[in-house]
């Protein structure tokens, strides 16, 4: 019988991070202030605790991961490598199909990984309470999680129209003590602000954003901080551990090297977590594909612009090299709602552009056939947000197939769907649609993105 | 740093199960017909496929695991042993806390692993479709993706009160092409008959096993037949893998035996799997204490007779030999549907008669104090079920503390709890209620437990 499960031992978890900055054949650009000036490490301070910022701006290869963390992952990491062996016989395809199971954290999705480490972070700085956004609440049920195993305090603003589609998640943040609202709220000027102008608007990422940000710099004790689940170098930087631990695995499977390594993204942390280091190899002169895996409802790596722009609604965030589709930007309410953020990890965003990847958008109704795929084949219920790099690995399988190659895919099982079954009910009922969004509604938004400050871009050569 | 999850690799997966029958000092009392007569088998034959009855009947030690039943087990078995290190620094506790993860199966609970054999079983006995019932869901969902593993069809009769309380339970079976209905339902006489009597049911186990019985062997093509989630003999065999593969992994962790086993008991069938090796290690000699821990809403084991009743509500089933307080009980609609059960497997019923192990009873609201304390320190959310054996866990580590004694604690984590967040938010909202059932009420249903047949079990000798 073919071993489905490769596990490892806690004592060879990875005991380092990877930092993809360190090896891009470009140098990263810099977050630039609303001026155009480099930002400075000390105007982040308001936001982000000193320690964590320095690991943002670090081009270091390999940051030690502190043992008080690594005691915590061990819960449950080193996660499982899967193969989805009844999948592959479903499809008849000669590939094989391996994954990496973040489902199992307790929050259930690979978030848990950088929350753990965050939470870690502020507390050494003196943080007592974090504040933070979170899309479909994987992000938000994680920190909770996090802060509460490091007794702080957490505030959550979670986008409206998944605070309404999934309130379990709310209740799930409540088990670990921590405050969840609904965005936009009327608990900032930002949420204010939007429910004034927008009364019905389905929320956005980057107004949650916003909002948690004025939350935690107005906060008179000086002692809250903002976190942020994606997009920021240091969260995909902890997410490298998922790819860390699969070259391991796939070693123990007698697998060199994987042909594709596929992963969803929204913000790009757990796409960065499953192939960076496989980006590494690349860049080393492996012949892999990379496949990040957008929905077609927020197509920013196909078809927004690669180009500075704010992270949030409000324009509180610094400018950030990477693709987008305009701060402004709001998606349809898919259920995947982790992958609603207008914006792409400017490491993504930089990979994307030297060639090292190629990004590939799903419609929700393809992702949702996916799903079903994998729940009827492999068993398990996964999150919307999966679905889409299943999509895709089922795309790539049947082509192996085509091609009679019997090719090695890796790819991200980011979370399960065990709180999203109310978009399964809709799609078995035929009562979801296409996602896609028009071409005239991103025409329109990327019009109002700032293009000022492209020329230090284009003077690095690249683009 | 202490190792907290304890691996077995797949080839190390048991390919036997194990059957307590084989060892019990007094042989098992049969089934008897309503006139009290032994059960012969072909009276099974309208209900059970031959090859499960067979099973049912055997008093072989060992059973051989078929190999395409081994290969679906192993999507998820061999399942980890956990150890419950930060409740263990909580309750700062002398205690290890030792316990078996059953909720990374496909259906999130130990449910899967007799559904998949029962389905095979059926399958390979030419049966076309299966009904069954359900309590919290756990069974159902189990059940229908068995079914769907092996192309049966699945008919569902789900406790009216959980699938109120539940619905994702019934979104989760349908993505498996289960049909699930509430129970009393208007499809079967029994259903009718209590609905007209009592139309606020909230229904009970019993109710539903008469209305999936009935549903079954008055299928007209002769293909349908009926499973059990629990209380058999060959579903508590199939559970036995939970015990056998803890007890290699206890090894491995350098553990010969443990002083404590634990698990919740509805029906019986968790408990048994992870306690049923380790009876046979204490009829061998071992000192082990041994705690089926059920709910004070239905005790059963606590406060009911051990005397001959039927399975369900309506008479369907023969009389089995079991704790019971009497098949008319139907319990508060306390949250751990799967403990509302009113008889217990008549294996479970018979050692606790021989006294190999010592049944105790939790309220409902010590259960949910003991699932916070465990989301908050181990993280996992669990089954209302299970945490009535954190609940006897916790206190046992206590217990090991003030007699500061290092005592190995092993029990069996049934499920998780993310499908029942609601129970959650009701206890923290302080809206639920202690579960203990009135004396009067228990002694007025015991009342109608018929007793002619207890003279062939005092003949055995031991009762």
């Amino acid at each position: 019988m073919d071993q489905v499960k490769i596990f490892l031992d806690e004592k060879d978890m990875p005991k380092q991070w990877y930092n993809l900055a360190a090896d891009l054949p470009t140098p990263m650009l810099p977050p630039l202030t609303p001026d155009g000036q480099p930002v400075r490490p000390e105007m982040l301070e308001a936001v982000f605790p000193k320690n964590l910022i320095e690991q943002e701006m670090s081009t270091k290869r390999w940051i030690d991961i502190p043992q008080e963390v690594q005691e915590i992952l061990h819960t449950w990491r080193p996660s499982p490598l899967r193969r989805a062996l009844r999948l592959e016989k479903f499809l008849k395809t000669p590939a094989k199909i391996y994954y990496k199971d973040e489902s199992c954290s307790p929050s259930g999705s690979h978030k848990t990984n950088t929350a753990i480490a965050q939470a870690w972070y502020n507390k050494q700085f003196g943080v007592k309470r974090i504040t933070t956004e979170t899309g479909a609440g994987q992000w938000g049920t994680a920190l909770s999680y996090a802060c509460h195993a490091f007794g702080l305090e957490c505030k959550v603003f979670m986008v409206k129209v998944s605070f309404e589609q999934k309130p379990l998640r709310k209740i799930m943040m409540g088990l670990w003590n921590a405050d969840c609202v609904a965005s936009p709220s009327n608990e900032t000027n930002a949420g204010r602000a939007i429910l004034a102008a927008m009364p019905n608007t389905p929320g956005s990422l980057a107004i949650a954003i916003s909002e948690a940000i004025e939350a935690a710099v107005t906060d008179k004790t000086g002692k809250t901080r903002y976190a942020l689940g994606s997009v920021l170098n240091h969260v995909l930087l902890h997410q490298t551990i998922i790819g860390l631990e699969a070259k391991k695995q796939l070693k123990k499977a007698g697998i060199k090297t994987p042909d594709i390594v596929i992963g969803c993204a929204g913000g790009g942390s757990n796409f960065a977590g499953i192939s960076f280091p496989f980006v590494n190899d690349k860049i080393n002169g492996a012949k892999i594909e990379i496949i990040p895996v957008e929905s077609a409802a927020c197509p920013k790596m196909t078809k927004g612009k690669f180009a500075y722009d704010h992270g949030d609604v409000a324009a509180m965030t610094p400018l950030l090299p990477m693709h987008t589709l305009g701060s402004q930007f709001i998606p349809p309410a898919i259920h995947a709602g982790g992958l609603r953020y207008h914006g792409m990890a400017p490491l993504v965003s930089q990979a994307i552009v030297e060639g090292l990847m190629k990004p590939h958008a799903v419609d929700q109704l393809h992702s949702y056939e996916a799903a079903m795929i994998w729940a009827r084949t492999e068993g398990f219920i996964i999150a919307p947000e999966t679905s889409n790099a299943v999509a895709c690995v089922i795309q790539e399988a049947k082509k192996a197939k085509k091609e009679g190659k019997e090719k090695v895919i890796l790819f991200n099982l980011s979370g399960h769907g065990l709180l999203d079954l109310a978009g399964y009910d809709k799609y078995l009922h035929g009562k979801l649609e296409s996602s896609e969004v028009s071409s005239d509604e991103i025409k329109r938004s990327l019009a109002r993105v700032q293009v000022k400050y492209h020329a230090p871009m284009r003077k690095s050569g690249k683009w």
